[in-house]
């Protein structure tokens, strides 16, 4: 822990098969105008929207309906849900399904009360919200981004071909948020991996930066180990509620902060991942996935410890008579086998992109500082064309 | 993760070499008076009083004097706190210190605004409060009991021969701690390996119960590997500051609630260890690792599974040809091998412990249900016999 820094996490969450009655614990602490964020209508058929549109009912709150956010919110959608929120005078934006809807509530958040664009303001020049700031409640239906217990938010403006992420303060983190595993165990299992890729993503990104003993990598090694597990578990039996209980819980401890503390973090897996998903509008965990190997084998000989340690507390490498760099591409061959095992996508191939993309990726990728390389762009192009 | 549970944990933490600068952030959030709390006098010594009452002066504040804390906080030192608050209208409660500083500083703070006698109302009927709580920070100079993140309080009461902890909820725990690894330097060797088996202690009584997969002991183990890597470390070098900072670190998400989510706990090693400490007024953390081996070595058979992962996660034991005994066994005594390179307490004679109070510790000793084994008077007479 060789970094200052400050903690501060004020969400509350809830957890477990009856974590939505707590919802009639949290209303009374808001308005009465309570806009209902969710996606594509997966909660109509699975009756999670029929049981909050009742506690909310039942709380005397009018439901004002925001529907349709997609995988991979629009600044379009983004600025129609600002309008709804000013016609209606919304109290309190409550996001039923994934980080989509999590990430889309917050930007609402902070922009209606803001008179500027909020895509010029907050996506484009990263400024932090100056107005009054709408309050936000999450129901989670999916594991993965982390989004109900962290300030972050990313939107995607199809027409600049950017899908930008601004991580606001814990002023904008949502109140609480309502986890029951239950609620994930419809999700097609394309998406289910999709998730569990951006949590063990998520993990990566802060994990492999750095060069001293931090509590923080340990803790990193610890959530890596258990999502491996349970995701094995998962994959044969998706109502396995053990295994689902601790692929949610870990998504969130993956990405509120705890395990960044006093230490640099990398992110160029999703500076690459998010610019393929502005070009492709690919599923987010899967323009992860499509990326990580050849970008983690080009920055392995710069991190070469790390990745010592990654193969043998997380992979369980056996060390003896293996020189450093076949213990450490031992491990990314069974992180490898890992990843093919859960079906994730292993190339931008599969995720539409076509050869002609790769300069114009290279361009909407963001060039970060904090991991073992710092990437020129010819790099970039590279890593882009052998993750083709 | 099978258990149904909420985590709210507000407090809000600076860490590192300048922590100490945002208590200027803080104190224009409260009132004029605060009660400056500490112990015996080291932090006159070191510089650290000095430093705080300019920085409350420059705040604008009046500095109420309440030092004195003793390890041990009694009953009687509460009362006079709860005077000291009522007649000089304290809005903040600033506890500059370890963990005893900062439980009486919340037993004061629930008992201000209360007029029954605190120790009956919170410590024997254990009622939740139901008056305004008087705000409580805390500056860190001692890294062990987790108390700058959580709700607990210790008191002893040494007429009864009672040493009971109380945890509070929420709105109790400190609203912010200060969190300065260098403030522990100057700490003395033995008050430094006390804290540090406190802190192994905090995770082991976690850790040591229930048979899910849960990610709470992944992180149990991530966090003991830590501190043991960082202790080894401290006590060859104390004033390491990466060690101490990671040392520090764990203490705070031992027992901050996090390992303890969607699982079952033990706490059978603090209640043996208070039990004895109000006899003896021994160090608390001294206590604890009194009565460990014989405890442990008791419940192993009753937990076996749990206590040969112990072997190979935390300890690294080499399984190869080994019966699940042997290995629990051998990881049991790496743990006594590094509790004795430490220097801890291997007996509670070491700490003024008598065969003849054996059996008024039995009587003060609080027999919980969360563990592998429930123990019956018998024995816990035979571990306290075992320990001597």
């Amino acid at each position: 822990m060789l970094g200052n820094f400050s903690y501060h996490n004020p969400t509350k969450l809830y957890f477990g098969k009856n974590a939505l009655d707590y919802l009639n614990d949290e209303l009374p602490k808001y308005g009465k105008n309570v806009q209902l964020i969710y996606g594509g209508g997966s909660i109509k058929k699975n009756g999670i929207y029929d049981k909050v549109v009742e506690i909310l009912k039942q709380n005397g709150k009018n439901v004002i309906d925001d529907g349709g956010v997609m995988p991979n919110p629009t600044v379009e959608k983004l600025r129609d849900g600002v309008r709804i929120a000013r016609e209606n005078k919304t109290d309190l934006l409550l996001a039923v399904g994934g980080g989509s809807c999590c990430d889309y509530a917050k930007a609402v958040s902070v922009s209606v009360n803001c008179d500027e664009d909020a895509w010029e303001k907050y996506y484009v020049r990263f400024e932090n919200p100056d107005c009054e700031i709408v309050p936000v409640g999450c129901i989670l239906t999916m594991a993965g981004t982390g989004s109900e217990m962290n300030g972050g938010s990313v939107i995607t403006n199809h027409q600049a071909k950017l899908k930008i992420g601004h991580v606001f303060g814990d002023d904008v983190m949502p109140k609480f948020s309502i986890l029951n595993p239950e609620f994930t165990f419809s999700l097609p299992k394309r998406q289910m991996v999709a998730g569990i890729y951006d949590i063990f993503n998520h993990i990566c990104e802060q994990y492999f930066s750095g060069d001293d003993d931090n509590t923080s990598d340990y803790l990193a090694e610890a959530l890596m180990k258990s999502v491996i597990k349970s995701s094995l578990t998962a994959i044969e039996n998706p109502e396995n509620y053990e295994a689902r209980s601790n692929i949610m819980w870990t998504a969130t401890w993956a990405l509120n902060t705890l395990i960044s503390r006093g230490k640099t973090t990398d992110w160029m897996v999703h500076m690459l991942g998010q610019a393929t998903g502005a070009y492709t509008d690919a599923t987010h965990g899967m323009t992860l996935s499509a990326v990580s190997l050849p970008y983690y084998k080009f920055i392995c000989p710069y991190g070469l410890p790390k990745f010592v340690r990654f193969a043998k507390e997380v992979w369980n490498v056996d060390t003896t008579g293996k020189s450093d760099e076949e213990i450490a591409s031992e491990g990314l061959s069974r992180m490898e086998n890992w990843m093919k095992t859960l079906g994730l996508a292993m190339n931008l191939r599969e995720l539409g992109a076509t050869e002609d993309m790769i300069e114009g990726i290279a361009d909407a990728t963001i060039i970060l500082q904090g991991g073992y390389k710092v990437l020129n762009r010819d790099e970039v192009v590279s890593i882009l064309k052998a993750s083709l």
